[in-house]
């Protein structure tokens, strides 16, 4: 499998009159795709030939390619006496990561060979994750789809936030997302590392950073290496986030005399915003920013340095006759004109350690340098008037994966949408692109792959394909490919599902389990702390925890509900509403004595009766039986059903609404 | 989680007439065990406390105890301010695994902590792996049962074989599986390393064993110390095999000077006993295993070597002019004498290096020192006669993993049962134990979790609990439960299946697809190649090679297909049968197009007449209608039905045998 040869090599394209099946499963779509023929045959034998000899991380990543076929088709290549991929790259020198990379490829396969061309590593990067979706099964074994592609991203800038701090996420939960973001062409990893509730770093000048605020769970420099040079074998960016003068109660542990108020200070394990800030005021606040970011800036070769800046909730600043004192005397006017102040002085110091800053919208006013990159999580407005004021931006606004919102709706978010509709063709190509953000107050390792994917998938083609690529149905087939093909990548998304509702019970049958909680959705952030009060230790392995942040199988029977109502069968919705009705009888016997389990058994009952309803909606609709009363009434009771309880709401009810929605229409 | 404390301990005994359920799922079953209360509360509170300082192996089982914990029930360990659990240990000092080491442990779990004696690590190590089998969720969330326990393993060697040559095993699959082998008390990792298929081991003194004989795919050095340490910490012992004088193709083919024949030599990718040999005649031979055996010796710690000895087929001495005149003129009557000469060669060189030979059961004959321990593979006769002859032996006849056997099947062997049930109490004595053995011709680092797990569990129960400890209902619903927790060690039994089910179609349902492959057994080592011949190459990403060795689902119908003809209502065994009626309807529109699926296409056809019949069957039974000759004609059906193809077998015609049996027993 480590064979490479380095001959010229001359491709002869296949001509055929082979009309192939577009129902590729790309994610993200290409700019432009065709069928080009019958598909390249997969067997034991692989050669990849470089028509030039190849930087080593593309050598590397042809390697990965190899193996990551035979993991995902089960051929196992032990051979490499033909060349089936030809991959003409790079006429740019390879180097680090930077905004703005050529990811652009072309890809044509044929019958005899598969052939990739690109001008970046980057470009022929994404071009082999576009190769190995096209692997499949067809009528004679395993095949690779004849097709023609060019391809390149809409958004320089595809990212994804991982908050370490509210839970830390030990380095091989972040190897594992890396790949998957290869998988989908996303390529900036943002990594929160510090927060009130974990300094996450190692940090060598100011070890009491890492060692007093982080309980020891915290990244080595070494580690930190490790993961950057993971990503930029994956083409991703690794951008840190040193967030300040807010979320940074952790530094003051060790270093109380940065802070605003008097201390002491610890580790604060409970969510949300807490008043320790930095003093601007103070030289030496400088000064330990200067000594730190020059750290961090050695450590992380990318251009780009995310100072944070949100949630400067005041209190400590407005607590403090020194601050005010100084807010006066030098005319800030209030807390906000002070951050102003602070960020100011800190931009010098990004950049005087070569640095580009960025930080959260709430960085943004009028006086700062115009390459600040601002990240817009507040609404989808800030990143219109950060643009207008002449900033890069990228969107996060609509992006928040712990608000565990449906694939559907992050897919319908486009950073050029909203009020960014009105930017002039100029002021567009400054939004850069977008980040999902996977903050996680409410999220484990074992649970962080199912808040994730496969929804960030859909962020990732919304921000790497054409604005024109919306189709839904199209999307969410392919999007259901990508997920069970997360799986080859080592995502736990789908197996922790699994074993995290075996946890619930020992005895209950795991296809019942499967089912309920198929027919949930765990509630967002928002939603999660009315029952009660989280922190670090709180055992996140409930019922809200193993289910998905999205249900597959409700969606299906929605689409199907729809093609009821249009006229169809709806055999496959009845035997799902029956599995539903008998629920609670199958799982009756297994809530007593289990309270992990027993906390479900409202829900259960509940969709048991949802599926009831459904039944008879069916049997009503295809009895085209005059229902309208019937139907109010059963809606109102649906309300209820789907009411959110023990964390999760019941989203069973969304394709029995349909129907009975249907059955009002019909009486009308 | 790293916070131990050292002090002396008190424990008071909580007395209670709480009387729990008998139902832990312990495996293997302890030699005592009796309910002491209500249970220990695991929060995140959990100090571990040694009564005298633990040596550093114990304290490292220690943290991965917590790890694991934590792991298994969801719970973070996160504070360590009170004492869950007090290690008493070790009288005897830690030292190197060897065979017959005090294993026994006593555990009392109280209310207030747990209390754990051992003499030894080893006995600690056992003692904690029995705590966590009885963490589970309960009527307040996660509880350590309340129980004691007394404890020792009946035989001092509980091994697993695994046999590396065949297909190749990468480090994360052994360790994977040492994690659990750990979990179900065994303690020898038999390390299969080469083979006419590949010498997957790094030699120092003649490199080309391992360059020329493994096509990259071999374990360094330091990778082979790497698993003994992983293998120790667990108190698992390994012993490597290194096969002579047959299965040595691989050494010849750097070293031809070796063989019995002229050569050339190439490693044989396909599988069977192969001619190759080496030359017993010549000294240079011997000079050359002492070498390679001396180093050998000084990289494996455990006190045993195995050489192997097995399938010497003979042609190269037949065919050798000058071996067949060594034979006559040293007397050795035939080729079996010459394998005999050979071993007394061989056995010098072993004890010179300071180990103790062992071998498959060919090596027996009668002049061999009487410690040679002796493996019988072949039947349990050997067994028995090796222990007449002095020898200490152990059984893996009966254990074999390539079988595909059923747990039942493999429960049911004892190493003193079948012809060994004659030996006298001191002979009986000589029975060290038995080891599973995973030879790996069809299997690949993919499957082969599926094809030790969990029947290795129920192998392990038998060579650690006592004979009488047979009851097949508690041993299957203690099975199922260690089956799922194997999850948790990273064993792939059950995520493998699922992804590689997904792997066989995209479109197809998952859930039907899990329905066609969990009515179907795969055929053993027997029946696989009667379709094709199998290489290294042959890619093992079928339809038999999805599905697992052993169909719980099938006995769990089979069991309720008893309790029908018992009088039991069997609406579960309905349910089971519908599902299999509908399964060639539901995966119809998905066999086209797709070699991978289309090949299951008759078995599911079979499997929903399968289910046909027993609808029927179950509605005969109830009705209690007269149906003699309507079950003797289906009976000869299910006979067809039931007939392997595609190298699968469909088990789901058992209970439906069991029906029409009962049916044709109610007509007498």
């Amino acid at each position: 499998m480590n064979h490479f040869s380095f001959a010229a090599v001359l491709v002869i394209g296949a001509s055929s009159s082979f009309a192939a099946s577009p129902s590729w499963s790309l994610m993200p779509w290409p700019k432009k795709v065709e069928a080009a023929g019958a598909p390249l045959r997969l067997d034991r034998d692989f050669r990849i030939e470089f028509t030039a000899a190849p930087p080593a991380r593309l050598e590397r990543a042809a390697r990965r390619f190899l193996s990551q076929l035979t993991v995902e088709t089960g051929v196992p290549i032990t051979s490499s006496r033909t060349t089936r991929l030809v991959v003409e790259c790079c006429a740019k020198p390879d180097a680090a990561d930077r905004l703005g990379d050529d990811e652009a490829y072309t890809l044509h396969v044929s019958t005899t060979q598969a052939r990739l061309e690109a001008e970046t590593v980057t470009g022929a990067l994404r071009g082999l994750q576009t190769l190995l979706q096209l692997a499949r099964p067809d009528a004679q074994g395993f095949a690779i789809a004849g097709v023609r592609v060019e391809d390149s991203p809409r958004f320089p800038w595809r990212g994804l936030l991982l908050d370490v701090t509210s839970h830390f996420m030990p380095v091989a939960v972040i190897k594992r997302n890396l790949d998957a973001m290869e998988a989908v062409k996303l390529n900036v990893f943002h990594w929160h590392l510090t927060d009130d509730q974990g300094f996450r770093i190692e940090s060598g000048v100011f070890p009491k950073l890492h060692t007093l605020g982080s309980a020891g769970d915290y990244y080595t420099r070494q580690e930190i290496r490790d993961v950057i040079d993971y990503a930029h074998d994956r083409g991703i960016r690794v951008v840190p986030e040193i967030d300040m003068p807010g979320h940074s109660g952790t530094w003051m542990i060790g270093y109380p005399e940065l802070g605003s108020a008097s201390g002491p200070y610890a580790i604060i394990p409970t969510f949300g915003v807490y008043d320790p800030t930095l003093d601007p005021t103070q030289d030496r606040v400088y000064t330990f920013i200067d000594e730190l970011l020059g750290e961090i800036s050695a450590l992380f070769p990318d251009e780009y340095l995310h100072i944070g800046g949100d949630e400067v909730n005041g209190k400590h600043w407005k607590a403090n006759a020194g601050i005010q004192k100084f807010i006066r005397e030098r005319g800030l006017k209030n807390e906000a004109g002070l951050q102003a102040y602070f960020n100011r002085r800190v931009e010098a110091i990004v950049r005087k350690h070569g640095k580009k800053m960025m930080g959260w919208d709430e960085v943004l006013h009028p006086n700062l340098p115009r390459d600040i990159v601002v990240q817009s999580w507040r609404d989808h407005e800030s990143l219109a008037t950060a643009i207008k004021q002449g900033h890069p931006a990228l969107l996060s606004f609509g992006y928040y994966l712990d608000h565990l919102d449906t694939s559907k709706v992050y897919y319908l978010v486009d950073p050029l949408g909203g009020p960014a509709t009105g930017l002039s063709e100029s002021e567009a190509r400054g939004v850069l692109g977008g980040e999902a953000c996977m903050w996680t107050e409410f999220v484990s390792p074992e649970t962080v792959d199912s808040r994730i994917w496969p929804m960030t998938a859909a962020i990732a083609e919304r921000l790497w394909s054409s604005r024109s690529v919306t189709d839904l149905a199209s999307m969410f087939q392919r999007l259901d490919v990508v997920s069970r093909r997360l799986d080859w990548r080592g995502v736990r998304h789908n197996t922790n599902y699994e074993s995290m509702l075996r946890r619930l019970s020992e005895t209950a049958p795991l296809e019942d389990l499967r089912v309920l909680a198929d027919a949930v959705e765990p509630l967002g952030i928002d939603g999660r702390e009315i029952t009660r009060t989280y922190s670090q230790s709180t055992p996140l392995n409930r019922f809200v925890d193993a289910a998905r942040g999205e249900s597959a199988a409700v969606r299906r029977a929605e689409a199907e509900a729809a093609a009821v109502s249009a006229g169809g069968s709806g055999s496959e919705l009845e035997r799902t509403f029956r599995s539903w009705r008998e629920n609670a009888a199958r799982l009756n016997a297994h809530f007593d004595g289990n309270a992990l389990l027993k906390e479900a058994a409202d829900v259960s009952r509940n969709l048991s009766r949802t599926g009831e309803i459904g039944l008879e909606a069916l049997g009503r609709l295809r009895a085209r039986q005059s229902s309208t009363e019937w139907a109010t009434a059963r809606l109102a009771e649906l309300e209820a059903l789907g009411r959110p309880q023990v964390e999760v709401r019941l989203v069973a009810v969304k394709p029995v609404r349909h129907l009975l929605m249907a059955l009002q229409r019909a009486g009308k």
